[in-house]
């Protein structure tokens, strides 16, 4: 008998589905490497992976924020404010001393709930933005959110029949994490025609026919600004779904890792979760989670971000302390970079001025190419897409012929796997078929980033290909 | 009804120990805060974390290889080259150059197995460790060891009747590990009074015991060099595991974090698993575990790692892969301390010297600690303690008096735990007891680090411990 074979493996390990490194981001890796030939006989010269929001990634290069970098190459090596005295801002060096007497190396394994220093200064970024306290005891710093939702999905679920309530279209990273911890999605859907808005009653609909099917909800996820859609959710409408929480004993995973990625900063902001219960004065368990990765930050490869715990007991946050500390603690340039993000320099001080001039151009060229991308993707026929408000993201809806449904059915992918394929293939750029977020039986989406520098060459290869597609399978 | 409870949370969740940040690190950090108080009362000035390996912690402070930090400032901020083109040496600015052209921005998320150029880098230095050819595919960079070891256990527990052969006394990450994946530990015995060696008939009689509890056993870990023991295997004892392994249908996960922390290199080299299996053209499925945070390099707080994967199937490493993408990719700090690890400086090149120094200077600290305390240790009444080859401690067995465990039966403690709680209330050494490693029945341990730089000091107050607690109890 062989110890190891596929079937013999985790039977999770096979439900697992997570499309943003599925077969498309594979087949781009392969066609990356193919362009280094000589003649290698692609109609592209660059492969542009528009599937992951990594914004820092070669051939995006949105550059790194100086005074992140700076402060993390002197906690790198402490000797260099010495030996180069004078690259160095003033504030930046100030900034490493302090982290340095409270951290000491950053070779050393920190305490496993992260840095205390560093999660006081997340829980005054915290009271800064929501005007209501924060405890740093119920802060975990984390390698990236996805650590912190993995862990709270396992914690929550007990049985093969707990759920948890996730959005559609959905971040895969839930569906996947609930599938390793056996526990079930419990989806509800988010309306495409009001600009991809969340209802209590779509929710409640889920929960009934979750109570028909025998399923115990557990938890309600929600991610604001949304992923993949870019929606951005209301107070009032918050409101609701606190007390919809506390009606039916549900604990709020809030994903908020875009809240600082705003198209609209005056008109639409963010309201944290936090806020919102806190203002309620509401007793419903909430988990929040934000992230270096995204933002103008985007330092996906640093593994930072941390969650905050409120209306949790002490003896839940002492088992969630003893099961991260198993692992250890979370990368140190991680939790730097935290700091970095929720302390960034203030006007007066040396670092202010560029830090100011490098966030603003993030902000403009995402909030401007989103807008661009919407409209042109809205120009074309058999496609709609809702003009996000916030996060990296559009998601446009393809109508598909019965044809392409036919060549989709013969090809034995999805309609839209079909579509991101030939999209790849053709111009290089790789986005996720709708497929892997979930969508309404019978539609059709894509994600794709908004990162990308030259909006024009990017959204004109878009259009250009879906012109052939239509030329090819025609509209609906 | 709460939504969330310590008693409604997930049952592995309680089930988890892992001692090594348990009750007496946590009550290390309560007197570590307390110290900064004026009029503290202790009687001590500070604390000594020697229950966990972490060579750079405060207090601590082996410092961190030049080279790496020099790479990865560098790597922060890539500018430096320019700026300070006088601070560095020429092979680190060479090295940063090669890394940053294969990997582009460290705050890009990296290919989810780790960046390619590295993986090539970790094979090749395996094929110079054992003359045998490894697959850079099948190796896979993590966020340190433990990272890797979770997701190999989750992949093999299939049902709560599997199990994994787990050497006593082990490092807690095994026994946490399978109680979160809800597997069980199958444990075999080390003979200490053969310096804690690893018999194949101690596994045997483990695998009939499992039999008859009609447990399904999975794999074997092996810890070499040994962590808590330090023990190290000779070739020939691997061999013999090898074709048990073979014999019984296991998966060999190999823990070698500690292979270049060897206190008689010449005499007693370390040889990995992966040269034993590659020897005897075995299929045994072996994954064998390295990490930057042991060895001479001790980067704990980077998160980086490594596991290699031999005889293991494309679709296995396909599964792997697809999990391990869920998380996005390890840190790329970590992934850079692989690098620099798997490729430091050479003879000639301008930081081969103080790289040579530094590492020599550490090498030789920590034999001769480990020598000298071991020699201590065991002139004391009631303690035996193996002269450790290997690893970063030292595991003594100490005698307990019926009075001793009289008074920890009243104390509600295992008497190895009343003891280290007694030696960090009146010095400030915080110990791991045996019992958080497993012990035989009756039998009474603790782990400590050969860290401490002013060993003299260190030694001093364990010494003067034992003999009040000797005092107090009497010997056995």
């Amino acid at each position: 008998m062989r110890p190891l074979t596929a079937n013999t493996l985790n039977p999770t390990f096979h439900k697992v589905e997570y499309a943003v490194r599925g077969e498309l981001a594979i087949k781009a890796e392969v066609l990356r490497e193919k362009l280094k030939e000589p003649n290698h006989g692609l109609p592209f010269d660059k492969v542009i992976s528009s599937n992951i929001g990594n914004p820092q990634q070669k051939g995006l290069d949105q550059p790194p924020i100086t005074f992140t970098r700076q402060v993390a190459a002197l906690m790198e090596w402490p000797a260099l404010a010495d030996l180069a005295p004078n690259v160095f801002p003033k504030d930046v060096v100030q900034r490493a001393k302090e982290l340095s007497e409270e951290i000491g190396s950053i070779g050393a394994y920190s305490h496993s709930q992260g840095v205390p220093f560093i999660r006081r200064n997340v829980a005054k970024f915290i009271e800064n933005r929501d005007g209501y306290p924060s405890n740093p005891n119920h802060i975990f710093l984390t390698a990236g959110a996805s650590a912190g939702v993995s862990l709270l999905i396992n914690a929550l679920i007990t049985s093969p029949k707990d759920g948890i309530l996730i959005p559609i279209p959905q971040y895969p990273l839930y569906t996947a994490s609930l599938a390793q911890h056996q526990g079930l999605p419990i989806p509800y859907y988010l309306d495409e025609s009001q600009g991809w808005s969340t209802s209590v009653s779509s929710i409640e609909a889920a929960l009934e026919k979750a109570h028909k099917e025998s399923i115990t909800p557990k938890a309600l996820v929600i991610i604001n600004p949304g992923n993949p859609t870019g929606a951005l959710l209301d107070e009032a409408t918050q409101e609701k779904l606190v007390q919809l929480c506390e009606k039916y004993s549900l604990v709020i995973l809030a994903d908020e890792v875009y809240q600082d990625n705003l198209h609209h900063r005056k008109t639409q902001p963010f309201t944290s979760f936090k806020k919102v219960v806190s203002h309620l004065q509401s007793p419903v368990p909430l988990v929040s989670f934000h992230s270096i990765s995204k933002g103008v930050s985007g330092e996906c490869g640093r593994r930072g971000g941390y969650f905050e715990c409120t209306n949790f007991t002490e003896d839940v946050i002492a088992l969630l302390y003893k099961m991260v500390s198993v692992g250890l603690c979370p990368p140190l340039a991680g939790q730097i970079g935290v700091d970095s993000m929720v302390r960034p320099p203030k006007p007066g001080e040396e670092s202010y001025d560029l830090w100011k001039k490098e966030t603003d151009t993030i902000h403009a060229a995402l909030a401007s190419r989103t807008h661009i991308m919407a409209e042109r993707l809205n120009s074309l026929p058999g496609v709609s897409c809702v003009d996000s408000p916030g996060a990296l993201y559009l998601f446009p809806r393809i109508s598909i012929s019965k044809k392409a449904q036919e060549a989709a059915l013969a090809a034995g992918k999805q309609p839209d796997a079909l579509y991101a394929l030939g999209l790849l293939d053709e111009t290089g750029i790789c986005v996720v078929p709708g497929s892997g977020f979930g969508q309404k039986e019978g539609e059709w989406h894509y994600r794709l980033t908004c990162l990308c520098p030259g909006v024009d060459e990017y959204v004109g290869k878009l259009e250009a290909f879906h012109r052939k597609w239509v030329d090819q399978y025609g509209v609906e």
